[in-house]
Parts: structure tokens; C-alpha cells; sequence
């Protein structure tokens, strides 16, 4: 059942399960600190392919295909196929999909897709709109950068407040419940790996982000632009379930970096809400900031896809975490509408996952 | 309650409503056959903005502000916000909505915008998720030219299978039922206008469409890229209800114009459906073909968001149209990827909407 609480944030009593899940990475975040969990590393981040474009789409097929396998589906079992990522038209979402044949439902939230991706797949599962849902998103550190900043060889000089965009994708499968059980296909789930692990890990709330302006317009500084909108759903999702930051194993950032995050502390602070001490920000992990040259951290959809369907699903399975508030955190910035002296607003979706004991 | 129906069909038992519904267009759509049905018409298309982004970005805001005049409402009593559009990165829906401060979900369907962001609201509204949700798209000519073909100063000369992007945004809002009454709000919903119109115009199915890729690679061709996604859906939609052409009082799709129109009916003429007794298409609507040098007709988000916000639900209420299938159509189609030569893929939403008698 969905159950509103307080004013934006919904419980899922029935908590929606992650059935299966995949990571696909580039080969400098395949040298960072997180190597070792990721499914798949590829050394040429061309995947062979003659385009960047055409790279980052075969990144988001791959990332599903191995969340598929996981879960043991087919894809002729997957009801709705929620997708988005960062470049124009969305369009390594429906190139990656097209060959998939699954009810497309594309999805655009900067680099808080994945969160998004998770709520709208949670909602139908649980409101028996769909049995199973596939979330899925991606980013192309050389798509991204010639379509947002420069061309590659144009050689741009990099901010210290710059984020280097991740090459990578992150896919799940969420599987509806009904007391307890799946509501449908567990002998299909069954055939492949352990029913048990894959009743585990709930998707218990979901707090959807309001757009947050907080005035920045500098395409360098994408931290700042969303540290206001995860500030925001943060306090507001707190308030709406009376819970606090030490309830929780880890509050999980999407990709505020260096800079953002910093700004994240100060902003709740203002609000008495103080999580440093259980604070990760995606972005943060998934390179070594000290000797990747990647200035203030990682960022892109695939950042906090690929992170979350990799270190921080595995090890709730390895109940090294129990209770994970995912906060993805999106700038919702334009080329276009920037060079128009806009300023940059931000947003921030939460999914908060939980290993279900029983 | 969510009823699932064969394959990729959903039945809302309670009928979600349209409570409130607002259509704005510029100029040449104000001199179109619909001319009377519009609730604004800009003459100046630039509406006074230094932009076309930001001008397509203020139609938004106005078709929402129109809708949500029209329910009584009031922007604090909307609980999710779907929106999307043509424009990179959907600016006119993230800009032209920042100031709402209402939880934003961004949606990507290309032209198939408005079908998915009803569908989306239905869902949240019949899932107890939420009581009102606002569905809202938009397109502007200027910036869809400039954007996806030539920009305007260029005088590219069109070929007869191109489409003119409609100048036009539409926003409906939809309410919660339990019982055959508003789940909440309709002291509110009282304030302003007749309950009972607000009460008649239900969310019966809607029928959630896959990407199809006919192989088209004319980005002048729109019509042709998007008739075999609508097809797709009108064929399994029908299967799924065990319905047929005639059980509904109009099919309309959203921007095939002439060239897709003719496909579609060859299409499904191959599998012995004929629709063309019953068929309207927006893109054919909006424009006189024959005085308005529009080529192959109307297209856009902006063109079946505003014919379906006007014209559309206005004969509804005047039960001139009592049972209408609305298939709006995408074609999920970017520069950048068919300069590298990739076809175009096109996809297509299906919502049912129906006079409730009682």
C-alpha cells in the first residue's frame, strides 16, 4: 500500500524488492577506489563503438541486461522500463532500449535520474500498476563534456570546483510484493540465485524533490547548484517521517562533491540537521580525489547509478548497511539557457532502502 | 484501484478526473480552425521574452496557472508535477515551473509528452500517492527549428513531409476519486466553478507505448517515424480491451499529420483494424492544410497538449465527445544521433478518457 506521510515523502508498506541489479563502468573509474565491486570495467570507454553517443546507450543496455540476468527475468517480464540520462533527447535511454520491447516511460532528471528511475519503478510496483520495472540511467564523461562544456579537443582548462563526469550506468530490477511474497514470477526468480537475498533489500520511502534556484551560473560549479535541492528534500523528508540522521547506516549523495557537499553541511546546519558523520557523497567515492585529477569529485547520472548498483547495494547485501537514504541530486542546467544568463536550478529525489529482516 | 488489462493495459476502476485544464498558443495557431477553443492566444510568439526558450517556458507557466485557475486549486495543493518538452535538457518545463515550489517529476517522451505526463498523474492519483497532480507540456516553433533543424534566420527551404512544431502548451490537472468522490479538496474544487463538470471527465486506461523504430531517417519525416509506434499501441490496446474503432466516439493521435495519418491506416489496416471513420489527428486539426503553408500539418509537444486542452476536453464537457482514445506520438529523435546516422525511433502513449454519468 502507498501511504502519504507528512507532505511530500510516501512509505511503501509492502516495501517493493531490488530483484536484481548491474553496474558498467569506464576504465578511469575502474582505477578508483571502488574497482573491485563494479560488475563490468571497460578498458576503451569507445566500447568499440564509433561515436561517444552510441558508447553511452550500449552502457545502458549492458547495465540492464546484467540486472536482468541477476534477477533471473527476461526481459518479456519487465512491465515498465523507466530510463533517462543527460544527453539531448535522452537519447542513450531510448537508442540503449529500443531493442528491449518493454513499455518505455522516459524520465528526465539531471543527475537525480536514478532516484527518480527508482521512485516511478517503486509507485507502479507497489500500486499493482506493474509486477516488475527495470530503473536504469547512464552518463559518458566524452558525451557529456562536448555536449555541456567543450570538445575534448578543444583541451578546456578545469576549475577546481569542476566535476569529472562519470562514464557509467547503473541499472535495477524492482519486483512487487504482497504479503511478503512476490506477487508474481518467484519460480522465475528462483532459477537463478538465491530467493532469499533477492527478498532483501526494500524500497521503504521515496521523498520526490521540489526544482531549487539557488542562483549559480557557473556550468563549473554544478555542486553548488544542487547542494540547496538536497538540502531541501533532506529536511523535508526528516520532517515528514520525524526521523533523524543517525537512524539511518548512511546518507548517500548523488554527486555534490567536494564543493557541494561542503555547502550541504553548512545549509542543514541552519536547520540543526548535522549528517557529516554518516554523510557519503557518490561522487566522492567513486574516484580518489587526491590522485584521479578529477578536482571536486565525480558527477553525472552514472555517478550515483553505477555507485549505488554496485558498492552500496552489495554491501547491503553483505549487511555491512541495513538503512540507506539515496539521495540523487540533479542540475537541471542548460547550454543554451545558461549562455542566456540564466542561473542553474537543482533537485534532489530520495529513495530510502532498507534490508527487510524477515 | 489499478487494474491491469492483458498486456500493457491499465484499467482505473475510480477514474482519476480532469479538474482543471488550460491551452495557450501563439499566433498562427490563433489564426487555425481551433481559433475559439483556445483560452489564450499570443500574438506576439516571442511573448515580449528575449528569448524563444524562455518564451516557451512562460506558455508552461501559463497553461498551469490557467488550469489550476480553472480547478479552484491552488499551487500548494498540487502534489506532483509532470512535465516535459522538446527543448535540451526540457528547459521550458524546469525554468518556466521553478517558481511552483511543487515536487517535480520531468518527463521525456518527446511529443508523446502529454499522453505519458496523464498517464503518470493517473497513476500517482489512483495509487493514493497523490490527491491532485498537474500533467503539462509545451513547444515552441522557434526553438524546436533552431534546435532540432535550421535556425529561423537560415531560410531553409521545407520538404513536403515536414511538420510545423505548434507554438502552444497544455496542462491538465487531475484528481484523486474514492467512491465517485474527490478523495480531498472538493471544498476547494468548489470555490470555483461546477463540481459536477469537474467530476465528468474520468481516466478510464491508459496503454503505455514501446519505442518502434520504422528505420526512418529523415529528420523532415516526423509523421512517418512515429505512425508505426502509434499503430503499435492502438493495436494492443484494442487486443488488450477486446474493444474496437467504433466503441469510441473519436481516436485522435497527436502529430502524425498527413503523411503519418496514411501510414498509420495501412498499418493497421494489416491487422484489419480501420480507424479512418473515427480519426482525427491534432497536427491536422490545429492547422487549415490548405491556407496555412504548414506542409504535412501541425506537430510539437505543444500540438496535441493544446488541441487535447482546448478543443478536446471542451466537447467533452459539452458531450459532444463522450469516450475519447487520446495517442499522443513521439519520435524520439535528435541531431546529434542522426547526423551520426541512426534512424529515428518513435513512440506512443494511449489514454483513455470518459464522460462519467453518474
Amino acid at each position: 500500500m502507498i501511504k502519504r506521510i507528512g507532505t511530500h515523502t510516501i512509505e511503501f508498506t509492502n516495501r517493493p524488492r531490488i530483484v536484481g541489479f548491474g553496474s558498467v563502468v569506464g576504465k578511469k573509474e575502474g582505477e578508483g577506489p571502488l574497482n573491485d565491486w563494479f560488475d563490468k570495467i571497460h578498458t576503451d570507454t569507445s566500447l568499440g563503438k564509433e561515436t561517444w553517443e552510441k558508447a553511452e546507450a550500449m552502457l545502458q543496455q549492458e547495465a540492464v541486461t546484467l540486472s536482468l540476468e541477476k534477477s533471473g527475468l527476461d526481459k518479456s517480464n519487465i512491465d515498465y522500463i523507466f530510463a533517462g540520462d543527460l544527453l539531448n533527447q535522452c537519447v542513450s535511454s531510448s537508442y540503449g532500449l529500443r531493442s528491449m520491447e518493454i513499455p518505455f516511460l522516459g524520465q528526465y532528471g539531471a543527475c537525480s535520474t536514478m532516484a527518480q528511475t527508482i521512485s516511478m519503478a517503486a509507485v507502479f510496483a507497489e500500486s499493482g500498476a506493474a509486477d516488475f520495472c527495470a530503473a536504469v540511467t547512464s552518463s559518458h564523461f566524452c558525451s557529456a563534456e562536448r555536449q555541456f562544456r567543450y570538445p575534448l579537443q578543444y583541451g578546456g582548462q578545469r576549475t577546481p570546483t569542476a566535476q569529472w563526469t562519470v562514464t557509467g550506468s547503473g541499472s535495477v530490477i524492482v519486483g512487487a510484493i504482497e504479503n511478503g511474497n512476490f506477487k508474481f514470477g518467484e519460480d522465475m526468480l528462483n532459477t537463478n540465485g538465491d530467493i532469499t537475498l533477492k527478498k532483501q533489500i526494500g524500497i521503504e520511502h521515496i521523498c520526490t524533490g521540489k526544482i531549487i534556484d539557488m542562483g549559480i551560473t557557473d556550468a563549473n560549479n554544478m555542486g553548488a547548484a544542487m547542494a540547496g535541492a538536497a538540502a531541501d528534500t533532506i529536511s523535508c523528508y526528516f520532517k515528514d517521517t520525524g526521523t533523524y540522521y543517525d537512524d539511518y547506516d548512511l546518507i548517500v549523495t548523488g554527486d555534490l562533491g567536494k564543493v557541494g557537499s561542503e555547502l550541504l553541511y553548512e545549509l542543514l546546519g541552519k536547520d540543526k540537521i548535522f549528517i557529516e558523520k554518516n554523510h557519503k557523497d557518490c561522487g566522492l567515492m567513486i574516484f580518489d580525489l587526491k590522485k584521479q585529477d578529477v578536482h571536486a569529485g565525480g558527477s553525472g547520472c552514472g555517478c550515483s547509478g553505477s555507485v549505488l548498483c554496485s558498492y552500496l547495494i552489495k554491501n547491503m547485501m553483505k549487511r555491512k548497511y541495513n538503512d540507506i537514504l539515496f539521495i540523487a541530486t540533479g542540475a537541471l542546467m542548460s547550454p543554451t539557457i545558461v549562455q542566456q544568463g540564466e542561473s542553474i536550478p537543482g533537485i534532489a529525489h530520495l529513495v530510502h532502502l532498507k534490508n527487510c529482516t524477515e
